[in-house]
């Protein structure tokens, strides 16, 4: 794998004591060069955890010199305490780098409810900044270590022409599509040297959110911990891009950030299928995400294509009770390709077949046209084994 | 078990042949005397089913004669036939009981999308009616005959006196809290001897509903064809109740809706818990019930009950993703009793004893107290095991 690595970064990644295992990296810096802005999109649960709290008051920003990552330890619900850690862990990591708490940004995942240890995390940072790097091996790294329960590490990354500069954006993720003991917290941060305000970051990464870390369906929940982070160094050079030119950025952010979400369904212990939901026709597109979002949540979709299972009913029962007006007699719905329901009936098909091209495919593909207008969404969703389930009941607080 | 069987109607079951089972009964005739009134609740999914749609239009009814109920197919998603066929069986049904189509109301359970055999179902109803009786027995077949994945029958039942007169009230439900193959039909028909006017029959029904058989989760899945009956034949005498007689009554139809209810979570292959979710001190009753209904339905909450783990944390998150506006800092989490989780941070308790209270019994009690009003609701779930989606996993279309 080749990774298009921006400049004006360094990554490093080390094991300070958080994780049981000494092998697993759980201490992360993301050192930025002066002049970096920043930008951050959280969790909308009313229950947030303290980086979330500390990042929010600072993004969009103008000045970002480092991200400090744990993994291992949420730093949630965790009170007055939490919030004192959280504000040392950014001053610690700040100091290393020679720069100010409020250069700072914060993010952990793990357990809920315990404190951080401190005496582990603050002494981190100095030897993180002495083993930061910028090639691939440093970034990789660090993707490995903002991992909790994942298989393995997520990535992606674009390069492009914009204006005659060569930009490039990378971006590793964090999650995964399984019901999960830390309640499947999703941390992102995504580089890139393009050179961009801050306040168009801003925009630009909830443009990108809309459609990808927000139509992933991790059964969902949306944990005390979800952050993504979008940073821009400008040392590509050039001034910062606007119009056009930002329009160009802001596709290619799109296609990294969609390419980093789905690897969050796609992987999951016991998890065997990655469902891909279009939702076509619709009046709005908040209409055809809703019904998208609907069937990615049900347990009977998701427990039909485990078993491989056409089962366009439980699908048109979603349909149905996501709450947005439709005309049942206009809905198609197909899977894999074959059109299985149409005007308010079934249709006659190969059972055996649509099922085997369920069973011998990690992909699914499940479209359903309302045929009441033109818009459409498409959410991704992973499938719902008995595995899958024995794994989360047998995690002990 | 001793059911208080109101007068006024007579119940058969038979086996006409839509169930492979030659055994299982899978068409039910409950037949009331004249003068019955009839209430009607129903699935809130835009997907419905011939069946629904002709009782919609005929509840609340001052004078029901006959309800029909065939298990083993839905009559869903069968389009124009599905509705010339509904007719038929409503006909046919009225015709053996010497009634008109119109004072016939019919409910369908089983597998959406296929054709009712009506070859096997018209002729099923002039044995049906020969068979009618009006004790426990014929009460019970007919609870039996309308189940399809259910692991046994569900009734309830209860007696009083109200303005002197004996009130005996009695029903039977049909539901599994499972990822059920047929998408967990819930079908309820509660019959009493007072005698109630068909508007007052049908408020009483709908307040009934909303903290019975709509605070269970069972998937988040409304079917095509969940559908709650009432029926009162005024055989116990008197006039039409009104006033403080007919909050009685109401008071008595509630508590029996709730306990037609709780079986329906309580029921299903792999599943092993009840678990029963108080919300309290909300602003409001709709609040309280907003945050009950997002635990209930968190596969996270489900599937850390079933692994007896006392999982604080999915259940907080559950409370913060609920879209209600609550104050992080006054809300308290207990399980069996025990206090979790209090003013934004984890109390300490005995891990092992919480988790072995899980272990040793069926009913699990999470109760969240949010400090911001007096308002409260009450749901029922399941736990999420791995038989569960097992069994749902390797069932086909």
């Amino acid at each position: 794998m080749d990774i298009s690595l921006p400049a004006g970064f360094q990554w490093s990644a080390l094991h300070c004591g958080i994780k049981p295992d000494a092998n697993c990296a759980d201490y992360v810096l993301v050192s930025c060069d002066a002049g970096t802005t920043g930008a951050g999109v959280y969790t909308r649960n009313r229950i947030f955890a303290a980086p979330v709290a500390w990042d929010r008051q600072r993004t969009p920003s103008a000045d970002v010199r480092v991200v400090v990552i744990n993994s291992g330890n949420a730093n949630a619900c965790t009170g007055q305490q939490g919030w004192q850690d959280v504000q040392a862990m950014a001053a610690s990591a700040a100091a290393a780098c020679q720069a100010q708490s409020e250069q700072a940004l914060v993010m952990s995942t793990g357990i809920i409810g315990e404190y951080l240890p401190m005496e582990k995390i603050l002494p981190a940072a100095g030897q993180a900044v002495a083993e930061l790097g910028n090639d691939q091996d440093a970034f990789m790294a660090a993707a490995s270590g903002i991992l909790t329960t994942d298989q393995g590490p997520k990535v992606a990354s674009t390069a492009l022409e914009i204006d005659g500069q060569q930009v490039r954006l990378a971006g590793m993720a964090k999650g995964a599509g399984m019901i999960g003991p830390n309640m499947a917290t999703m941390l992102a941060v995504v580089m890139t040297d393009a050179t961009v305000g801050a306040e168009d970051l801003q925009v630009a990464l909830r443009r990108a959110i809309e459609q990808s870390f927000n139509c992933i369906s991790v059964e969902g929940h949306t944990s005390t911990n979800d952050t993504v982070l979008l940073l821009a160094s400008g040392a590509s050079g050039g001034s910062a891009l606007s119009g056009e030119a930002l329009e160009e950025f802001c596709q290619a952010l799109d296609s990294v950030c969609v390419e980093l979400a789905k690897q969050i369904p796609a992987d999951g212990e016991g998890s065997s299928h990655l469902i891909t939901i279009d939702v076509q026709g619709a009046s709005s597109r908040e209409e055809a995400r809703q019904i998208a979002q609907t069937i990615a949540n049900s347990n009977l979709v998701k427990a039909g294509v485990a078993g491989a299972d056409p089962n366009w009913g439980r699908i048109i029962s979603a349909v149905g009770y996501a709450g947005v007006e439709i005309d049942p007699d206009q809905v198609r719905v197909a899977i894999n390709g074959v059109d299985l329901y149409q005007q308010g009936s079934p249709l006659a098909f190969d059972v055996a077949q649509v099922s085997a091209s369920i069973a011998d495919n990690v992909d699914t593909s499940i479209v359903v046209e309302l045929n009441s207008g033109r818009a459409a969404a498409r959410f991704w969703t992973s499938d719902l084994t008995a595995d899958y389930v024995r794994f989360n009941s047998e995690f002990h607080t």
